[in-house]
Parts: structure tokens; sequence; C-alpha cells
């Protein structure tokens, strides 16, 4: 479960490049110096290159070797801001129906094929979390409590858990009590216990736009209508547009943010818009929902602070979970509901009483000790290195006008297509390209899915969860062509 | 796992009394003769007459031996049939609020006190259930699967689950597809979702009276109003007062059932009332839900039908788990909802995403061959053997005037308190003998959380889900103690 050597040593000279250690124009060290350098195989230094390369950071010159180049992705313009002083004049109007039905149909299309290259999950590959590490654990925990099927499960779960999950959370610079921590199935279980503790039917709801489309079908199966606050790729949500959108609609009874990585655009909110956003719900009473399963995946050695962080009165539902950072399938969440805490509690055993042991068990005995944070750390190494490598291969082979802003963590890229010419067809460009991809067994999510308007018929989301591999590469290249028919 | 062979014994007996073959006043043969039948321990023959004799199947004759008696439990009448002929009139007039609050300040209570001796549940002790091989299940089960928590658990769950739930529901002639099985957290969040498919926020519901204090809590959570109708502790709902229900409230959108062994009551619908309920349903376009946790449970050897094995048009939504029969802590529940499946599968993927596999591998190796059956055979013999014994020592040791209806199955006995002479309390005596019994570390839920109206007041539940022991006859003797001197 270690990145491989070649990664590592790639992400030493990413560091050096980035650091300006290394200057574009700069002669990379050979094949040759590098091997004994660092003591690695010629294969390693090789592939250490080639993944710089793919990257963007390298370019080989016939019979000179690598050379650091100027920065990466020259095809690609990062995506234009959206007006981030109004909220989308269609959100006004109130529009905001119609995603689960169109969700629902784009859902069951990927059941009438055959997916054999999926860019369209929010997880990793299975082989980025630490599988073994977790059998063992799922080993020992069958040990230690034998009887674990036999009983039922009392509310407080498995006590150490809750501890580990405070522990875990102060990397966060969230301070939480481990008894007032709920464990739930999952950030989607949490959200939707978070909206059901704060919302009543025929609410509106604030979130960002675009946003993921689990919350705008959580939010319509609940009857509360979603209103988008325009995101930047940047900084976040805009505080300017939510501020003029609470001024117009006063039937707004919750606020939905994802500030650190925020799914699909990837960008960060400044801490200072953080603290802004608590401090400005907290005013208007305005219930401040945080979903944060993201953040363990930023490239930065210092942990991301939560918009919880600011919370001085219980104002902010903090919501997040583990099946994004360590395994999909414990279906582990958790929440700190503040002054909700009560209600959330309330509402979870009523849903779907409390967590089954094991997983928690499991989570509690390796987040115990350094294994979780030395894992964390390779993962956050392998998926920038993936992001970047997949980045790269897009700027190369994607129409001219496709522009991307390189999240700082994460497995999303989104992606704008360039316009295209013939826009007569009624279904947008994005939702032609995904389904055509289908057609071949790629999977990607069109922006259609990530807002109520069509404002994102433009968009793709591309998961770069899986080490890079031939196939991918060739899925990626069938894309681009697909992309390249529509551009003209 | 395998029953003690002191019950086996004692169950054949049992069955020779129930049968006839042995009539009250016949002599029960000797100790000495039964060692000698049957190859058993003295020890063995001693504790299988003891058994017979808590159950009131025989008594002891100083010098002369055991003699089977008259008909068991002769200080208890059975429950009174309520009026089945209307719904209650509170109920007309539509009494509904307030169930939550009560609900959570006993739960409250609970906190308060520590539990030492648990008639509260609604499992059964985690002795019954099969630990070694679900351990050894779940250890096999890691062998094969062994990356099973770095996965993203599909839609689909565990294929050969699903098709062991199938096959299992053939016992209550259900015939469903593998693939119109949604499994869920338990047969909670399965009520949760069949609740929300068919009904909105101010809709009623018609549900028995006195109903599961869980169903009582998601209505209100929901937003829906209960409406309450009598239930006859032989036969369950009744049809006549469901119909004057449905004329007065033409608000009810749906009924919610337990047709066998109903939680508290533990009765059980006759097959031709589930014909005509389901009928009736079906006529006035109402979704019937079926709530069926406990049947496996049933004296009889002959599986019990579920009222959806009537159902030709998929207006029954069928819920069920393992959670009672096999395994609390697996928390596998499921539903086969009928012509709102989809519905169904949308929903339960919106609020927790499927349920992770290792519990569904599980099951599914232990339900594959008999050991699902032989399994189910003991607990049935050992949980009719300890509702006897605990009803036996009511009997013994209760006020007169106590009332109980002897179920046919489950973990549950229903009893009503005697009259008090002094009903001058607010308080009524089921919560004031509930919370002097909690003082004493012993939890016994008061007919009040079975309803929003006070009509189970005098009603207390006791759970039978652990083999006799000292233990617990002491703590059904001390709660004997606080019942007398509250029917003074
Ligand atoms: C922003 C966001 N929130 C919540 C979730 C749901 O997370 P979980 O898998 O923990 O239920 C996702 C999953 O894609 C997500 O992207
Ligand atoms: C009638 C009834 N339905 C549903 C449930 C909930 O079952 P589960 O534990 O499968 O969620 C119970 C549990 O007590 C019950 O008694």
């Amino acid at each position: 479960m270690t990145a491989p050597l070649y990664q590592q040593l790639a992400a030493r000279y990413r560091q050096a490049i980035t650091a300006g250690t290394l200057a574009p124009g700069d002669r990379m060290p050979s094949v040759r110096t590098l091997m004994g350098l660092h003591e690695v195989s010629l294969s390693t230094a090789l592939q250490a290159c080639r993944e710089l390369e793919a990257a963007g950071l390298l370019e080989a010159r016939p019979r000179s070797g690598y050379f650091v180049c100027a920065p990466a992705r020259p095809a690609l313009r990062p995506l234009a801001e959206p007006d981030l002083t109004l909220p989308d004049a269609d959100q006004l109007a109130g529009q905001f129906e119609g995603i689960h039905a169109r969700i629902s149909s784009i859902m069951a299309s990927w059941q009438r094929h055959e997916i054999r290259m999926d860019f369209g999950g929010a997880f990793c590959a299975p082989a980025l979390y630490p599988n073994d590490a977790l059998r063992t654990a799922a080993a020992r925990a069958l040990r230690r409590y034998p009887d674990v099927y036999g009983h039922v499960v009392q509310a407080d779960g498995h006590a150490p858990f809750r501890v580990a999950v405070a522990r875990h959370a102060m990397r966060a610079r969230i301070r939480v009590a481990p008894e007032d921590i709920a464990i739930t199935y999952g950030c989607t279980e949490a959200l939707h216990i978070a909206l059901r503790a704060v919302t009543a039917p025929g609410d509106a709801v604030a979130v960002e736009s675009p946003t993921y489309y689990g919350l705008l079908q959580t939010l319509e199966s609940l009857g509360l209508r979603a209103v988008e606050i325009p995101c930047s790729s940047q900084t976040g949500i805009s505080l300017e547009a939510l501020e003029l959108a609470a001024r117009t609609h006063d039937d707004i009874k919750a606020v939905v943010v994802v500030p650190n990585l925020q799914n699909p655009l990837g960008c960060i909110m400044p801490d200072a818009n953080k603290a802004r956003l608590v401090a400005w719900c907290d005013d208007r009473a305005l219930p401040l929902i945080e979903d944060d399963c993201f953040s363990a995946t930023a490239d930065d050695e210092v942990p991301l602070a939560a918009a919880k962080a600011w919370d001085t009165t219980g104002n902010v539902i903090y919501c997040a979970s583990l099946n994004k950072v360590l395994a999909p399938g414990l279906r582990l969440g958790w929440m700190a509901a503040g002054k909700w805490q009560a209600r959330v509690e309330m509402l979870k055993i009523n849903m779907s009483r409390p967590n089954e042991l094991l997983p928690q068990i499991i989570a509690a005995d390796f987040m115990h000790d350094g294994a979780f944070e030395r894992h964390l750390r390779r993962l956050r190494v392998q998926l920038r290195a993936q992001r970047e490598w997949v980045a790269g291969r897009i700027a190369r082979t994607f129409p001219e006008g496709t522009r991307l802003t390189l999240p700082r963590g994460g497995m999303h890229l989104w992606i704008e297509l360039p316009e295209s010419e013939s826009e007569t067809s009624q279904t947008p460009v994005s939702a032609r390209v995904a389904d055509q991809a289908l057609q071949q067994g790629i999977r990607v999510l069109p922006g259609a899915m990530f807002s109520n308007s069509t404002r994102y018929d433009r968009y793709l989301r591309v998961n770069c969860g899986a080490p890079r591999s031939d196939d991918i590469e060739r899925a990626l290249d069938t894309l681009a062509g697909i992309v390249r028919q529509h551009a003209r």
C-alpha cells in the first residue's frame, strides 16, 4: 500500500519544480544520475520522468534528456469565473424542479450499458485503499468481539470510534467531544438528517452552483427547493451572491456548503470566507450545513480547516465520512450538529437505528495509531499524480477552448467543453458526449447533473481516482475524440 | 447452539400435553422412567419437569411425583377484546400528537439509570443467536472478498443474499424475484422508506392500536398522523373498524399492519382476514405496508403466510428483517414493494446508499444451507419455553385481575394490570410501575409508549428473549412486588 517508488520520486521532483528549485528550461538530472542519487532502478527513474512528463512538468528533447517546461497544460485555460455578485436570474425566479427526473433518466441510461471504464464515481480505485490492513483489523475485531452480531447495537455505538473521529476532526480544527458525535451511514445519511433537522417541506435551501447531484436529489425528495448560489472555481461559494439571495428569498431556511474541495469544482474557500460565512449564517439564525468528505485528500501537508472551526454558537452542522478517504465499503459517516445534536440523534435512531459495530471497530483500530495518517499521506501524493496526469492528457487531446482549473485535492476534474458551433440540437453537448461515451463503455458525468439549471450543459466531471494505466489513457483519448466531434 | 437437552425433552412433553395425549390429572412419567425412556441424566429429567412445572403444565404433588394440571396460568384471564367495530372516538377526533415527546422523555429516563435487567428490548438474548456460525461465516467472507471494504457498494448489493431472501420469503408464501428486493438497514429503514414512498406530510395513516412505538415516532417525524384502529389480541386489526375509519377520515393514505405476531399484542391475523385486508386496500387504492419481523419465531412448524401472499396487484409493500431472528448486529432488512419498487429503491439510495456488503455475504452464507432453518427451529422452541415460563411466573406472582393472552410466537408479553383503586395520581399506573422498576435497574416498557392515546396506561410490555435464570426470576418477582403496591 505504499505509493510506488517511481511516484514517490516523481513527487519529490514535482515539489522541486513547484517550489522553483528547478525552473522552466532547467535540465532535469539524467536517468542515470537519478539512479545513483536515489538508489533506484532504471525503470523506476524512467517511470518517474514519464510521470512528470505526462503531468506536463517535463518535456523530453531528443538526445538531450528531460527539461522542466513552462507551467503545465498550456492548452487549458482555467475556468471562467461566474458573475459572483449575483445569484442567477433563473434561480431568483425559483426555477428548481426536475432534477430528480433528469438524474434518474441519466442513471437509468447507465444500466443499459456495460461500463468498462468508469470516470463517473466519486471514489478512488480499490487499490488506493488500505484493504489488507482493514481486513486484518476486521479479523482482529471478530476475535475480540466474537458475539458482535448477536448484540443489539446501542445508540452510543463503539465508543473508541467516536474518540477516533473526535481526534481526526481536530485536523480540521474542530473541537468536539466524542459524545457529541453521531455516527451515520456515510455523509449521505448525515446530509439527509441535517436537512430534516432544520427544514420543513416547502422551504428553500441555499446551495453552491454547480453542486453535488446527490444533494439536489435529497433536497427534491424532501420537498425542499434548491437556491443555487454562484461558486468560484478558486474561492468557493460567493458570499455576495448569497447575501443577495437571502434578501430576495425569505424562505431560505438553511445553507449547505462544501468549503473544502467542493464537488464538482474542487475549490477551497479561503479561511477568511469560511469565517465570514459562519458569522453571516449565525447572524441570521440560518443553520449552516457543512459537508466535508474530501478535505483529507488535499495536496497540502497542512490540513484544511473546516468552517465548523469558526462555529462558536453550535449553528454549524458538520457532516463528514470515511468513505472517500479510507474505505468506500465501510459506509461510515458522522456529524457534529451543535445545537441540533439531540434532534439529529433522534432522527438517526428513528431512520435506521445505530450503525452496526464491526465497521466502527475496524475504523477505530486503523485510526488509532499512525497508520491512518500514513495512508492519507500516500493517498494525497497518489491522487495528485493521477489528477495531474489526467489533466495533462486532456490538455493534449481535447480541442482548443477546453477549460479546466486544476484542483488542489480530491479526485475530480470539472471540464468546460468549447462552445460548439452547431448548437442546434436540443440535447446539451455534455449529455451527447456522455451518451456517446457510454456507447463505448465509458462513463463520465454530464454537467446537467450538477444543477437544476442548464448552466453546466457544456461541462463534464471526470474522476481521476484510478492509477495511470494504458486502458485509462485509451479511454481518455476515446473521450477526447468524441468531444472533438462535437466541438466542430 | 442446540437447545439444551432438558428443553428438548420438555418441548416433547409440552406437545403431548397440548395435543391431549397427556390430559389434566394424568400422572407424568417419573423422573426415573424419563431417564430410561429418553436416555438422559437425572438432572436433565429433573430440569425438564421443573421447566414444565414453571410453565404451569405440571404440578408436583408431595411424594407422588408430577401431574398434568388444568390448563396453565389459572390466575390470568386473557386480555379483554376492545370494541372492534369502532375506531376509538378520540381517534376520530384526530388526537395524535405528542407521542414523540412522550417517548423521548421515557427514553431519556433510561439514560439516568443503570439497567441491570432489561425486559424492554425487542430482541432475544445474544446467546440465542448463532454467533459462532456467523463469526465463522464472517471470517470466510473476508478471505473470499479480501477487498470488500475498498469497493463502492453497487445498488444490487450481494446478489446471493437477495436470492436467499427471495427463497426465505417463499416460507411466507411470497413470490418475489431477487431483483425486486431492496436491501435496507433493518425493518426500521424499510418502514421509513415505505411511508415516504406513498405518503406526503399531513397525510393520515391507519395503524393498529396498540402499535410498535417506533412506528409512531416515524409517523410523527414524517409529519404523518396515526389513526389508531382497534386490534384484537387474537385476530389482529379490526377490519370493521378500519372500514369505518376510512369512511370518516378521507385523508388516510396508507395502512400499516403487522399481521403476524404483532408488537406488542403478539396476535396473528387469520389468513382470511389477511386476504380480506389486501383486497380491501386494493379496492381503495390504499397502499398496504406490511411489517413482518417476527413470523419466523411462531410456534407452529407450518410457517405463517404474509398478507403479501394475497397481493396480486403489487399494492402491498412488504418489509422484514433478520434482526430479530438471526442477528440484531447485522442490521439487515429488506422490502418487496410491488408497484412502488422503483421509487423505493431510489429513496433507499438517496437516504443512505446501498447497505455495506459484509453482513449480506455473511447472511447469504448462513441462509444457503439448512443451518438457518435449524437455527429457527431451535429458536422457536426456546422462545416458547421462555415465554411460558415468564407467563407462568407472572400468573403466580402478579396480583389478581392481571390479564395476559399468551402469544403463539415472538418474544413479548403484553400485560394488563388490574385496575387500581387509588387512580388519583396524574401519572398512569404503568408509567409509575416502569419508573419504580427502573429505580431498581429493571426496564419494562409502559403501555403509554404504544399509542398516542391514554388507552394502554395500565399495560406493560415484557420481553422474554432471555433464557430462564435466577436473576430473571428475582427481577420478575421484584416487578410483581411493585405492581402489587399499585394494585391496592
Ligand atoms: C459532496 C459530497 N457529499 C456527500 C457525498 C456522499 O458521501 P458518502 O459516500 O459518505 O455517503 C458525496 C459522494 O459523492 C459527495 O461528493
Ligand atoms: C413491529 C416492528 N417493526 C419494526 C421493527 C424494527 O426492526 P429492525 O430492528 O429490523 O429495524 C421492530 C423492532 O422492534 C418492530 O417491533
